[in-house]
């Protein structure tokens, strides 16, 4: 069984988030490399083993763990069939810039 | 074996966001009468059957559904042991007022 990690990553939305929210871009970019972005800082990625170690490797490199935090679900076949999503359908497209 | 929603409440940064930035709280309160906040809009519930579906039809009645989206994974309890946070430990309180 393939692993399916889903990983969030935190942005914070207050003060010390202005930098969080550089980070955020690559984060998503590396999630979105291996899978899809469900949520604004939510990703469900389907990966292999060494996959995995590379994609989550890459993104510890990535947030500043002082400030960030990254969580990862594994899901296996069952969870992941058993997901279910309310509301709108597709996530807004987070990389374009803030408007406050 | 008890079901462990995971519930991610998506309120987006931008402008139609101002309208999610209220709907949050209570989504917030609904998950955390019965689970714990584990990233600004990442929750972890471990709830029954039965407190599960007032817990969904609590919070499907909270958001607007052309407006916000929310999902729900279900962890198993390998699942859950095998769940790995990175970085900050503890969310920030994202009750208090944003500071933009």
């Amino acid at each position: 069984m393939r692993p399916s990690p889903l990983t969030g990553g935190n942005v914070r939305p207050v003060h010390p988030a202005r930098r969080g929210l550089r980070r955020l871009p690559r984060v998503a970019r590396a999630c979105e490399d291996c899978g899809v972005r469900v949520q604004k800082s939510v990703f469900e990625c389907q990966v292999g083993q060494t996959e995995w170690v590379q994609l989550k490797d890459r993104l510890l490199r990535e947030i500043k763990s002082e400030q960030d935090s990254l969580r990862f679900y594994y899901l296996d076949e069952v969870a992941k069939q058993k997901t279910e999503h309310h509301g709108v359908a597709k996530p807004m497209d987070f990389t374009e810039p803030l408007i406050l």
